[in-house]
């Protein structure tokens, strides 16, 4: 029953193509106070310490729904009702994160560069000695916008030098990209069961700091968002306070058995940074330019900026693409006119070299020149 | 690839036993803008609108995680922050509504009654009467506290009388217990994808009159949570706004394909109804007694009250049954010690029959005289 060998290949950010293995660990029903459920349960909840090595000093808060879900209940749980939370923004993610405290009615101030550009350092630096209120900062680790890796390290050694809390949108990064408690200061990591982990959509994920999330009863604005309140009464009870997305989390700990076989984060960033190479590669040899130089590009999606050629029309060229099976992605950005190929999921240089070539044909049968492309 | 066959069977509130059929749907990687799931998820929607007989008036609002998330959802979106909610309370969900609007900061009183009693028709009459600020009744369908049936024509005649807004939880009745708008006027009323239409967890949704929908811009406390932003994206774009969880989304969609085939909301009426009539029969014929009188237990879950005998340990007597392949649930009631057995998911007389030969043994092997409860 390969089904997967049917579906077509998913070039995105996310849902991505999964193994058989990971969807097969969904063909059975468990109570929620199942035994063998909690044991999964439990043990999802610490191989995602262990990827961000920081077990002793976190606690891993599942909970129900998207990652925009695990963004928001982490917002709304640490940042307390008389906080100030600076969100640095290079892409939609910071966005949403700003859209978000506004829904909570909490004070928000911001420090945005564009798309391509990563967060000023120096204006970080600055913002804070300024502004003392400032008690926490926000960031994207990786901008699935334009695929921006942002320079989390340095962040962070800056928002702990002003001793003010760091909590880092890691959603399309955890597991691909080192993200060491050892090594970068925070008091939160989100992320979600479907991006680099593989697993099938349906929960979100913090990493939250133990001695933090202590602190932060009463804080949230949601009793379904509350991730000290779903924290506390997982440990008490060991089940979720919630009906739990069972079959989703069964798969999520099957894709992380995989994810361990496969070399942890070491061996997902070497097989992730190949594919995106090869894709680079290919799609510079056929004239496409890459919107961010090789220094920034994550090895997570890659922009490309539109052919100013009439003749790419991106429906005609996408739907070309879809038929013989690979799903690519519009642009989200406003800078440039663009679109986007993923290079994470369960795929690897082959289905890169499959891509291109479907790409190489396109573009002749298209007769697009792709050599320059629309101006930003 | 049967694997059912080997699952235990869940005679529990859900997550429930589903059909092999509907887990083997989840076989399959889709993108969220993928045309196929697109189709799947406005079928989805276009069903549930269907089952509570409600095109034209209102429209199906989904939402990521439980039902719980789709309860807050509901009521975060639609509750203004100068309304003031009623809440019938006889149960743990009621109880649960009433949290939620704490959370929100918004006013609420409540008309609470004992779990195994209905909410008193006259109080809600007088209640109404007396406090014109009053401008919502949230009520529940069916307790699963206790599996108390409430009078949710008689609630909601009332509420219409008196102009006010209706929100029923019918988290547990959904597609099992009609609830047909044509005859029950209400707002909203919400459901889960793991109850009586036999799918996997991991979404709610809310049915709620378009009218006032349009209306409720700006309401919501949380952008996950907000119905009014989600209706209005889904509408213009035909797909979420944040990741869906696509898997159970599908998943969703084969068990309803599988519901209608089976007669829709009657024939499951008629299948749970026969499989508490087997069940409740049987227990009394072995001496158990039922919470409930029968005409207000609804064909979902039977709370059993536990036999006085000291040779009735609640634990053992679950895990003989749970070795054996019958999961039971654990009573919730304050007025009683009890334990509960559900008669919903994909089970029939079969499985009914099933467990009460594993009970009989089980009473015979452990000595226990079920004749007297432990009194309340």
């Amino acid at each position: 029953m390969n089904s997967t060998a049917q579906d077509p290949w998913l070039l995105t950010p996310g849902p991505l193509t999964t193994s058989m293995a990971t969807k097969e660990a969904m063909l059975h029903d468990w109570g929620s106070r199942d035994a063998t459920f909690i044991e999964t349960n439990q043990r999802v909840r610490d191989n995602l310490l262990k990827i961000a090595e920081a077990e002793g000093c976190h606690v891993c808060v599942p909970v129900q729904g998207s990652g925009t879900f695990a963004v928001e209940a982490t917002i709304g749980t640490l940042l307390p009702r008389g906080g100030k939370a600076l969100v640095l923004i290079n892409g939609a993610y910071g966005k949403r994160m700003v859209k978000i405290i506004e829904y909570l009615g909490r004070t928000c101030t911001t420090l945005e560069t564009p798309e391509d550009t990563p967060p000023s350092l120096e204006d970080l630096e600055e913002t804070l000695s300024n502004d003392p209120h400032i008690t926490h900062v926000l960031v994207v680790h990786c901008e699935t916008t334009s695929g921006i890796l942002n320079p989390i390290k340095a962040v962070a050694d800056i928002v702990e030098r002003h001793g003010r809390h760091l909590i880092i949108d890691a959603m399309s990064a955890f597991g691909a990209i080192a993200l060491s408690a050892k090594d970068i200061r925070f008091d939160a990591v989100m992320a979600s069961s479907n991006k680099c982990l593989e697993g099938v959509p349906g929960m979100g994920f913090s990493i939250i700091r133990q001695s933090v999330l202590e602190k932060c009863k009463g804080n949230a604005h949601s009793l379904s968002l509350d991730l000290h309140d779903q924290w506390v009464t997982m440990e008490e009870t060991k089940q979720w306070r919630f009906t739990p997305p069972i079959h989703v989390i069964v798969a999520f700990d099957k894709a992380m058995e995989q994810f361990f076989e496969a070399g942890g984060v070491e061996g997902r960033f070497a097989r992730y940074s190949n594919n995106r190479r090869v894709l680079v590669d290919g799609l510079r040899e056929m004239g496409f330019e890459t919107l961010l130089p090789d220094q920034l590009q994550a090895p997570i999606i890659v922009t490309i900026k539109m052919p100013a050629d009439p003749a790419f029309d991106f429906q005609v060229f996408y739907d070309r693409l879809k038929d013989q099976g690979y799903i690519i992605y519009p642009g989200k950005l406003t800078v440039a006119p663009s679109f986007r190929i993923g290079c994470i999921g369960a795929l690897d240089e082959s289905h890169m070299n499959g891509a291109l070539d479907v790409i190489r044909q396109t573009v002749a049968d298209m007769g697009i020149k792709t050599g320059s492309p629309i101006a930003a």
